[in-house]
Parts: structure tokens; C-alpha cells; sequence
């Protein structure tokens, strides 16, 4: 057998996997999955036959690489409401989750060696994506020092970051896995910071459904002049409760269309038609619905916040909060150790090399009383070590 | 805003775009696409929901990234009874149809300016895959010098082609457009030359279904000592007419799990869960049932074969035959002279450097009087060009 040219071996294996192999060694019958992004919600859409006049084309017939185009008017129509500027069905390039939509953005914007500034802690497969498209992920931590002083001047830290090979920031808001959220000050900030060294933004907006602040989802693009260099990276995972749908999208600056179509076209061809059309009916779906699912999403972190006894950041958004183990003699441990109390969290090494000390709880991954139950059992393995420290 | 690291200059436009845009230009009402490569047959499965036990996954739950486990039993199953020898789920990777296989597969062992000998004429975007990945395409002309002359040196025209970069050989059989069939003895002295070279070998199996050979499909895999350096690419858009499902899957020699899961999950995460049911259902459908479908493209071959008045390539496998036109003044005119009267062709350039005297028709993407009616056309074409010349 000839080797490989690429294995990837700066990627590590998905540490979420390596917590299921836990789960599964400690023998639990039903441990509660607080490891990954879910929720509880329903689907907004399921998979169904329909008549082609309902979206212009038939499920057996392969999508044109940039996406159905009537799912492409659908989602530049409500972007661009949401923005308050026109935004073109041209400027919308359909993906095969988030995932995809950053990798397309990725082998786009990268030469070999190129260098993506990373707002850390970061989505766990950001760097792994950037090492794919032959970049280099250079993490910039910032979230938890904003975690713990607003007037962190995060902006000086990313200029300290800055080399000749950088090409882009990425960064997600609200983020995960902290729950901070950069307002709009913030995000102007960097909007002039990418400005001055004429970087692309890529700006991942997986939780922009939420978003708890009173001023709701904060699109990077309509601040400042972030619209001409911002790739807007959008998902139905989260937003619509859909991962399996593997729909996401990309909103681009005018002129970019090409170039991200090709891309696209020689990763995929194109995004399964069928979940294109779930994702046209989720997305015309109640707007009531979804902020019903904010709010539920906002009592389950009050609930967690509440009945954790271990100091975990303050979340403004997203699924997640990040708790803080470094009183642990053996921070590295407390995964293990919840596993073995049934309870599955991220280690928080999976979302910056800074990040040891920490490990992540998705609030909504399950009902309000097994998330409860499962808080007190990390609590109680948290005071054990604790005492053993 | 600033520029595209990699832009893809090298990679053209999709020449059956430009083909559309002609049509468009004509104002055909309802003009005859025999450009693409279709089928007028059913999809084998639809989108439904399902129940959980079906499938052992949820439609809006994300599937592993090498595929939801019961779609790679499922394959794996099929692929080892068909072969003889087991076949491991743990071989088998499920992809965003073929184009994601391929793309996986080249990701994987290609480094930066390493050579993939692309045996030509090739798959449309094969060498824009290799493009993507940072390889070097090489094409080597070869299936329309078989289909001239069974006796032809391939394996010495390839053998001048193998570099010190040289990783890998693309090739599809039944070919796709030449319709020309690699028999067994052929097959083996290529998979000796690979080994000569320590090459691995990616056999794409797009047309396995519609092999018209007595003996029918050849896994390139089951040749002499094939199966330790061979990636094979299978599809359902074509075996089971659901090109929109965006389903394929490669069956990988065992080892290579690991490095084609980080690719897959690099790229996309992981494929439609809905889609991959709808895969699973097609799977389980009746092998009859392809015999038949089989049998109706050969008879579609037939009648093409009968009415053409133009040079053309003899098929013994695949959805198309190429169509030689170097008689004509203007060759590269001729799709456009054919756009002109309602039918649709490829232009043969877009399957290699070496065939821009040729055009590719596809037997199968009308039924039989439509596709009559539109040789009829094309035949008259190429007569005119004739008495022009």
C-alpha cells in the first residue's frame, strides 16, 4: 500500500468520540449527552416527497453547485430584511452544513501556509478545518479574559497575532464554547482592526438564534463597513434543529460568487436537494417558534447557572457554558469522572491549547430534569476532587 | 476586500453551463439535454420519514462522519458478496456522492504538486478535482486509441507518463464518455504497473450498473493484488437515478479508516442523514430491477448506434458515446450549431486536452423517440458542416 500524502496528523481524533468510548466503557445504560451541541427541540422540517412546482426541482435531480435557486431567494429575501440592506440571491452560496460553508470560505481565501487568526476558545473543528485547507490556525485567546473583564482590550491581543501570512480572522458570536458575546462596539473594533490589515472576517453564526441580549443576533456584517469582507457562515443545525439535515449557507460579499461556487462544485457538486427543500420550509417556518426555543434555551442556562457549583462562565448566547476546573489537582480528569457518573461533557482541550482547565456543558442536550440531575452529579464528582486537592 | 488565495484559475467555468446558456440563447421551448448525464428511469427510493428502528438514526440527527452504521453494514455486505472476499464496514466511507469520494480520496494522498495520471478521456471534473486538492492532473490519452485499436500499448503510453511525483491513477470503467470497457487482462497490467510504481489506484465505478459486457461489472479491486492499493468510488446518481441524493461511498483497502474519516469530516462532517436512508432503501431494492434498467440503456445505445451518420465511438458500457467530428471545418462550432437546432451535447474539450475534435451525447437522458428525433437533427448538422468544409 502507498502512504498517504496528507494524513492529517496535527488533526487529533474528535475528542467527542473519545468521551462516547468512555460512556460506553463505564457501561451506563442511559448517561445524559451533555458532550455535544443538541437540543430538544423538534425539527422545524422532516424529510418528505413533494411536487416539483413546489421548489422548481425534483429530489432525484442533483441541485446546480451554488444551491436551489428558490432556497437561494428565500435565504438572500430574509438576510437581507434582517440587515436592512438588499442582499442577492448571487451573494448566497448553499453548503453542506457550517462545516462546509467554512471549508468552501477556507480553500477559497488560503495559500499553502497562510495564517487564519482564530478568537479563542473556538468551534471544535475550526483548526482542524484551517490545517485541512492547507492554513495555519493561530489561536488568539480572548473569550475568557473578556469572560472575566469587559474592558479586555482583546483587539491589542489580536494585533500582537498579526504576521505577514494572515489572511483572515474567524470567530464565532455569540461563542462557543464560553456563551460570551461581543456587542457591537467590539465587533466594530475588529471590523477597523480586519480593515487595517486587509483581512477577510469569517463570522460564524451558528447560534444566531441564541442570542439572549436584549438587542438579539448581532450580523457582523452590518457593522461598520465588515459587509465587503465578511463571509457570513449560517446553519440549520442549531437554528432549525436539523444537524442531520447538513444544510447551511454562506453569505458573501458581492463578487465572490465564482470563486465560492467552484469550490463548492469540486468538494461536493452539490447539497442534497432534498434537505435544500427542508431547509426552504424551515426557514419559512414561524419566526414565534423560533424565539420560543431562545427563551427555552435562556431558562435552561438560568437552571444550570443556578445549580452549578462549579465557576463557569456567564453566557449571553449560544448552547454552552465553560466551567472552570482549575482548582482540580487534575482538570483533565473531570471528563473521565463525569463519564464515569454517567454524565458526558467536552474537554475543554478540544477548544483551544489554552483550554486544558476547562471542559463544556451544553445546557439544552436534554430536559430540564435530567440536566438538573446531571449538574448535580458533575457537582458532586467537582467537590470530590476538590477535597482530594 | 481583500483577494482569493486560490481562486482556481485553472480550473474553467463548466463547459455544460455555457452549453445551457446557448440553449437559453435560442430560445428553445423544449430543447433535448442530451449533455448531462441522466437517466429517464425512477429514482429507486424517495424522501419519507421513518421510523428510528429503521435505520437506528433520526432524520434531524447527524450521522458519524463515515456514515450512519447501518448504510456502511448495508454496503458492505453488498460489495464483499459481489467480490467474494469480506468486506469490512470499517472499508467503507460515505460521501456526498462520488465528486465528495473523490475529492476525499485525493485530499488524502496527495501532497502539494504531487501528479494523478488521468487515464483520458475522463470524468468531466476529475482534473479539477485534482486541481482542488493541490495536485497536478496528468491526462494520458488512451480510451480513444482503445477504442481504435484493442491491441494498443495503454499501459506504455501510461508508463511514459509515471513522474517522480507521480501518486496515483484516476480512470472510470466503463468510461465515461467513450463508452469504452478496460477488460480483465487490461485491468491487470494496470494494476501491475501501479505496483511497479507503487501507485494507488482510484477506480471510479459511477456506471458499474450499466456494464454491457457479457461478463458484466469489473471491481477493479478484485484483480490480482488490486484491492491493497485501490479506492473504489461508487455513486448512486446514476446505479439507482437519484443523482440529487448526493449519496456515494468509497470502499477503502483496510487501514485507511482513519485518515479518509478526517477528510469526510474536514470537509462536510458528514453526509444527509435523510439521503443516506434513501440510500439504504435503494440498496435494498431489487437487483431486477437493475438488470432491466440495464438492459433498457443498452437498447438506448442500439438505437443511437443505428441512426448516427457521424463517426462515434463503439460502447460497451456507460451513457454515452463520443462523437468524432474532425471531419468537420469547425469542430469546437458544433455545439453550438446543435444548440441551434434544440439538442443539447458536450463539447468534447471538457474531457480532455486532447478532444476538441469530439462531442459527447448522452443515450439515455430522453426517452428513445426523443432521443431519435434529436440524432436526426445532429446528424443533419454535421452534414451541413460537411458540405460547408
Amino acid at each position: 500500500m502507498p502512504d498517504f500524502g496528507r494524513p492529517l496528523p496535527e488533526i487529533p481524533p474528535s475528542p467527542l468520540i473519545a468521551v462516547e468510548q468512555l460512556l460506553h466503557s463505564f457501561g451506563h445504560e442511559s448517561p445524559v449527552p451533555l458532550h455535544q451541541g443538541r437540543t430538544v427541540f423538534e425539527p422545524a422540517a422532516h424529510p418528505r416527497a413533494w411536487r416539483r412546482e413546489e421548489f422548481g426541482i425534483a429530489a432525484h435531480e442533483h441541485a446546480p453547485p451554488a444551491g436551489v435557486p428558490a432556497l437561494r431567494r428565500a435565504i438572500a429575501e430574509q438576510v437581507g430584511a434582517r440587515r436592512g440592506t438588499p442582499v442577492t440571491p448571487e451573494q448566497v452560496i448553499v453548503t453542506n452544513g457550517a462545516t462546509h460553508g467554512v471549508a468552501t470560505v477556507l480553500n477559497a481565501v488560503l495559500r499553502p501556509g497562510d495564517e487564519v487568526l482564530v478568537l479563542s476558545p473556538q468551534w471544535l473543528f475550526a483548526t482542524g478545518l484551517i490545517r485541512a485547507a492547507g492554513g495555519v490556525p493561530r489561536e488568539v485567546p480572548v473569550f475568557l479574559e473578556l469572560c472575566q473583564d469587559e474592558e479586555f482590550d482583546f483587539i491589542a491581543a489580536i494585533e500582537r497575532a498579526v504576521g505577514p501570512r494572515s489572511r483572515a480572522v474567524y470567530f464565532n458570536n455569540p461563542n462557543n464554547p464560553t456563551g460570551f458575546r461581543l456587542a457591537e462596539p467590539a465587533v466594530a473594533a475588529l471590523v477597523e482592526l480586519a480593515e487595517r490589515h486587509d483581512l477577510w472576517l469569517i463570522a460564524d453564526n451558528a447560534y444566531e438564534n441564541y442570542d439572549f441580549s436584549p438587542d438579539g443576533f448581532l450580523d457582523t456584517a452590518t457593522v461598520g463597513r465588515a459587509a465587503e469582507r465578511t463571509f457570513s457562515v449560517h446553519s440549520c443545525s442549531k437554528t432549525y434543529a436539523m444537524p442531520g439535515a447538513r444544510v447551511g449557507y454562506l453569505v458573501a460579499p458581492p463578487g465572490c460568487t465564482q470563486v465560492l461556487t467552484k469550490w463548492a462544485l469540486h468538494s461536493v457538486y452539490s447539497v442534497a436537494t432534498a434537505t435544500q427543500f427542508a431547509a426552504f420550509e424551515a426557514l419559512a417556518g414561524s419566526a414565534d417558534e423560533l424565539a420560543e426555543r431562545r427563551e427555552l434555551a435562556a431558562d435552561a442556562w438560568q437552571l444550570v447557572d443556578d445549580a452549578l457549583e462549579i465557576p463557569h462562565t456567564a453566557v449571553t448566547g449560544g448552547l454552552y457554558t465553560f466551567l472552570d476546573l482549575r482548582a482540580l489537582a487534575d482538570p483533565g480528569d473531570f471528563v473521565r469522572r463525569c463519564a464515569e457518573a454517567g454524565v458526558a461533557l467536552a474537554p475543554g482541550r478540544a477548544f483551544g491549547e489554552h483550554c486544558a482547565g476547562w471542559a463544556r456543558i451544553c445546557f439544552t442536550a436534554a430536559g430540564p430534569e435530567l440536566v438538573l440531575d446531571a449538574v448535580r452529579r458533575i457537582n458532586k464528582t467537582y467537590w470530590e476532587g476538590i477535597r482530594e486537592h
